[in-house]
């Protein structure tokens, strides 16, 4: 929920194409954009492509801090792209801001990407061993250097010998030969959905965008699709193989919009009927449910219902802290936690509290929480979680942080239980995760409850940050 | 709900002291702040006292913009007084950042001020020709002018004297004689509560401050009551004769934080209440209840209790949405709320929805929120207001807009509905508040659903700005 | 010459009117201030006048700092004053940007002032004992408290009223009843130039503001001599009584431009005859003659023309060195002159090198000149300055710091001499000055150098801050 | 002089290695870049390298724009490289702030450049037709791929190889291997010198920035010379084969500070020589002389000299106009001149006036300068120009605008002497630069007034922008 103690979506992307050449491509993606910024907050861009140049803004900070109203005079262009993104602070890497955009062979192409190249590194070497050079940290540029390297010198079977090459998660759009192109990668790992607007289309992570848009959602693209448009025709091309799917379960749990619908399945009655199962898998004696905001609201309205316990907003959360500072002689996270939540006192005070929320990463933030809850006066506190104990890290996509730092990689949930202070903690089982999705167990990523990674990942590093070492910048 | 649409706060303010002469108080004071920046975001500031020097930082913006940590360093002093802002937009007059500061006969003073004296205009005049000169458009600076035109020369016995003469709303904090003095206005418009810390007092606006603050709630100042206090002792003096007291309803139905208590009574509580009652006295049939979020949805939680209907989350609220810019050819106000909220579709799809809103200012922000959720397929829209039509500009501290402006000041109840394009709509009633609130009718202000004013008010001005428009300064 | 190491000018003001109401004031005195930037870098502000109502921006920083284009959108009115201001960084007291704007009893009311009102103090006692409140650390807040406080309750008459009890430096221009005023103080410390345009009439600090205002200079304005005009008429009183002139000297020495023409005589005339006069007093035998840029050039040109040696730029200014941070073990003063000036080798190697500067203040800054140029292979240095030796603090608009800082007040020329590093000193004298600038010894202020203050000053304070320490707050 | 009526410079570079590795090359390389702030206002940017790391900080603007102190404590590393940028507002073509990074075969590299790469295009061409992305539109890019696709495997022969290609202007400074390398070009078209420091060595654009970092003068690195060092030795390489040498003339008529020495002579006295050759070759009848400042001071002074003509000061430069807005109805051009320089009525009425200047491209600034020392009272204006006319385009790291604007290319002496309105127009020989220079004609670049490239260019574009138009970016 709070900073670093939550997994932490990495992007959010936006393609559209016009046949119309009048069309404003820019301003569309802006206002799709803010319906994607909770899937990034670290910098925002956009970039469009007319007669053979691309236009480009592009900048740290959220989408009001980077794009100005003069910007939009300049990004002309019937056809787009755009990207939100998250990137872990004082991470040690140069930022890199997106899209990132490239000369090659065949003109001019720009790129907006989000997942993780999980053979990276190994590939990234080939292409500097060849005699490229590489100018940033990003798996981003990589699929740039890929294309350009290709022997075959049509852009579309480029990318076609290229996506042969990539192992990992990706949902992509592009701008090559002047046309819009999105790709989702074989195993799904994150949401791309298609859209229909007057005289073209619009592709987007998720389908809540479409809807600020004025566009139609389409359908979902699927595992292993290509889509490219010049805003008249639509092509699509299919190179999955048999992988299987594996969307990542967390985009339900937690990252996506509640207002979303996600490979034919909204966001929030997934959250819903999480909380009624978690509900039902338990027997909860509560004399009142409280969601931990903003995330658990849906779940605990679910798990009440269920529960037949009455739902109560508990916990009041300010929108107006943001990173302040703290003051000396202030513990840094009890302030920031204090700051951000406080408690209801009529609401759970001399009661049975049974508290929501979606998942615990290192559990110092819901520690805190608890004792806020129990201060207030509170005679029991159960808690929870709409997901399975996350014991391994994420390496496609997401920030779960390192390993070791995962509280119940190497603790029992009794044990975290006695860290939380709770009375009891009940989590969400993977079957239970699997009924609420509506989905089989193999159609979905469950690699950071169980280390089953549906592709192979070289797990020798044990900060799983094993793809970018080799570009060594710091940059202030 | 959005800009303008709804009943605007002027002020939030913070008073600390400590005996302690070593007690930073301005980091105290910037802590509090954060928890009532809800009812002022566009300034904000803190003085501190010390050896007879005032020390301040303001600025406008919201507290993330206005403090630096460096500030924090020279802002040294065991006592001091916040403030947190809101001011109409683009009102022509110049921008008064608070606190405010002034040499007067007794030394240095600094203020910090709720409410709106509505005889301003008049006592200024006095002011002016007598041959003080006035520098800002605020009844603020007034306040102080007053004190420093007694003949007493005693602060304490000159600030009595003052009260005497300024009628309308004011809780304020001032620093004089290097003591922290609070003031309730004898009607009591605005809250105002006093905390007990470790060697001192603290006094707010709300008494969620307190809980940030790591204060324990003392008691709610009284209507016509001062306090004085330099840390060791507090004094308490009432000033109230024989009127009345006049709580602003709204501060229950809207303005204040859930987790306050104010007058005795919980805000969340009321609003709970509000809901039950709201559901009593209407035949309420529907398939779902949404809240507007945020303010709506404790109302809603009652709401739906009571009527025995779902409650759900219908409308998503982006909260990266602040201020964007919109495009040529965008509409700017459908934009703004198609951005802000966005309608979960499975929720309200064929149902009969019923939407729980606080309160209907102009009316056309409501329009475009009944417009979205029937675009997203609801098949009826009944909508339930928590306050009485609102008919009357408000001169006791809020932003109410104009009268002509106010939607139900011309237009009934269902000529309103047809305006909304709602099935039904449904107001509160002021019994209904009265019961809610805990308080009989004589107990809280009413004047802008009634137009009884406590005080009178001198309403030949259409705009409803009566004050201050002899301090003629356009400052960009 | 550098930080504090010279003496320091404290504002630049201009007023313009006309007749013309669609004139836009605003633009015409932002260009104008461009010519007075080098009379104040720390702040800057504009105010206008129409119908009644005061517009006004004003900002910290310089004029390109502190104004946009949009400003001027809404910077109407036919008549106006801007301001820029020096003011002492770290002094401890509130930052006062001007102008400054107050509601009287006649209206609304602006004024821009430089000088210094040296029994202030006493007379801020009697606005606060009288009852009125003092907001700000500034003198010219308390011009505007004495015409409010004047019992004549016509503008200009009461005006006159307070001109009697001033004491001091003060040219000053004001709007009231909607026309520019302009006032310089009897003595004339400051100069105040009138000038025409079209259709109105212009007032400022130099005749160089009006070259780009392309007004045509009308007059200096005489000591003692106010100017009213509403753009049409234009009335002169003149209030002086027997005080003698008192044009502080350095004006021409240092402060003014080169290009303007105060009281009937060209700065840059002045400074090339105070260079041939230093050149007369003394036997100079030097093989190069440079100057101390900027400032010295003027007078080394002269000096070098009278001793007949070759003038050449033995110092390279850098110009894009401000306030740059210096690094962990650099010394502060040290870096920054070298950053600021850097010898030119082949123009002093294995010279007797003459030095021209204006003035000495502490010294240090002098003696890292030397060594500057001595490392650059000079045989012999010698400096010259055009001003004799600093030994009073001046309390009439300049800031040449507190009297135990001015390295002349506590050591001989020879102790000087040998701080500094030369191998011979030489100062001007005040007849020389006197002869350079066309005026006999009473027509000019001298305090500087012989104490002889014009306005008899209280010195009991160590620091020359007498005036303002009891309005006691530090704003951050 | 003004805005782009001048030749602009493009860059300045240093590098600095020292053999103990505590020490902090960022905050030496940041004070030297100050001494070149010169030749690049619009980006700045230090890398240094530590332990296989780059550390980097760069942006656009002024260096006190771009770094602060908090900086310099992550830039760690004992060796680095600064640069300093100018580039043509609104050039339509991204920005490109140096220096740029890079991972390529051999680890982490990083370059400063000054100068231009003729056959850019071409070599671009071949990288990205070989599979290599461009991401910028910079020559200085291109010097990476081109080492990265070598063949041979150790970077120093790399290197070598690649500038065997290059052709035209280039001084460099590169990490490469964690050394020190510097590079002039065959041409030694920019100056590049070598200095030492205690335990390393500085390289840098010009002299004078040796002196503010307390480096003493070794040697200038030669035309087709390389060198390379860890701190402790210094390999010195001479690749060149039978170029001529081609330094740019106008390093020393206005480019590089008067207080550097170029290949062995002194900026200043260059200046000083041309200024009396000037007269020698004219027979000048003046009553004064004055200089356009700041550029043409030196050579006004060896002007006067040797005409025997007092030199005067003429014109007052403003040092606060930057890029001020211009009002509506303003004329920008004119009102530019106007605010920048001010003419002193006393030197110029009533007399025959020299100016000194060292260039006319455009000519519409001298023509408005002309204009006002006029309307200052001049009897007669004579203008004499430093540099002969300039007639083609440079395309070796100056921005000279395009061959059109030039006004000498299309108008004899006589046409622009009827232009600027002056009374007489001399232009320097190119005899006479070389002479001042005392270098051969065969040893300077002049190229711009004769079109005798000493590369091959082509020419075909009509815009001189011959190299980068295929990186199709517009970055907002």
């Amino acid at each position: 929920m709070f900073d670093h103690d939550r997994p932490e979506e990495e992007c959010g992307i936006i393609g559209i194409v016009s046949k119309d050449r009048k069309f404003n491509a820019a301003s569309n993606i802006h206002i799709g954009l803010y319906a994607l910024q909770h899937r990034g907050q670290e910098s925002a861009g956009i970039a469009t492509y007319q007669d053979e140049y691309l236009h480009i803004k592009r900048g740290k900070g959220l989408l009001r801090d980077v794009f100005k109203p003069a910007d939009f005079e300049n990004l002309s262009g019937n056809v787009g792209i755009g990207h939100v993104r998250y990137s872990t602070t004082g991470s040690g890497y140069a930022q890199n801001v997106q899209p990132i955009l490239a000369r090659y062979w065949g003109g001019m192409m720009a790129i907006s990407h989000n997942g993780n190249i999980v053979n990276c590194k190994e590939l990234m070497e080939q292409v500097v061993q060849r005699g490229s050079i590489v100018r940033s940290s990003s798996d981003t540029e990589l699929i740039l250097h890929l294309i350009s390297i290709q022997k075959e010198r049509d852009t579309l079977k480029a990318i076609l010998g290229v996506l042969n090459k990539l192992q990992g998660a990706y949902s992509m759009v592009l701008i090559a030969n002047g046309k819009l192109i999105g790709i989702r990668d074989p195993f799904g790992f994150r949401p791309l959905v298609l859209g229909k607007i007057d005289n073209g289309y619009v592709i987007s992570s998720e389908s809540a965008a479409l809807d600020v848009m004025d566009a139609v959602f389409e359908k979902d693209i699927k595992p292993g699709e290509i889509i490219i448009s010049d805003g008249s025709e639509l092509k699509s091309i299919d190179f999955k193989k048999d992988e299987r799917n594996a969307l990542c379960v967390f985009e339900y749990i937690y990252f996506a919009r509640a207002d979303s619908v996600i490979d034919g399945t909204s966001v929030y009655e997934v959250r819903k009927r999480l909380g009624k199962e978690l509900a039902r898998l338990n027997n909860v004696s509560a004399d009142v449910v409280i969601p931990v905001p903003d995330s658990g609201i849906t779940t605990a309205i679910g798990f009440a219902r269920e529960a037949d316990i009455p739902f109560e907003i508990g916990l009041l959360k300010n929108p107006y802290v943001g990173r302040t500072f703290i003051h000396p002689g202030q513990s840094e996270r009890d302030m920031r936690v204090k700051l951000k939540l406080n408690p209801i006192r009529s609401v759970v005070k001399g009661k049975r509290v049974a508290v929501v929320d979606d998942s615990i990463v290192r559990g110092t933030t819901s520690q805190r929480i608890v004792k806020l809850i129990r201060e207030a006066g509170a005679r029991e506190v159960h808690m929870f979680i709409s997901s399975p104990p996350i014991t391994h890290p994420c390496f496609f996509g997401i920030d779960t942080s390192i390993k070791k730092t995962l509280i119940a990689s190497r603790n029992s949930v009794e044990e975290i239980r006695l860290f939380l202070g709770v009375d009891t903690l009940s989590y969400m089982t993977m079957e239970g995760l699997s009924k609420a999705a509506g989905k089989s167990l193999d159609e979905l990523c469950y690699a950071c409850f169980n280390g089953d990674y549906p592709v192979p990942v070289i797990e020798d590093s044990e900060e799983g940050k094993l793809l970018l070492e080799d570009y060594r910048v710091l940059e202030m």
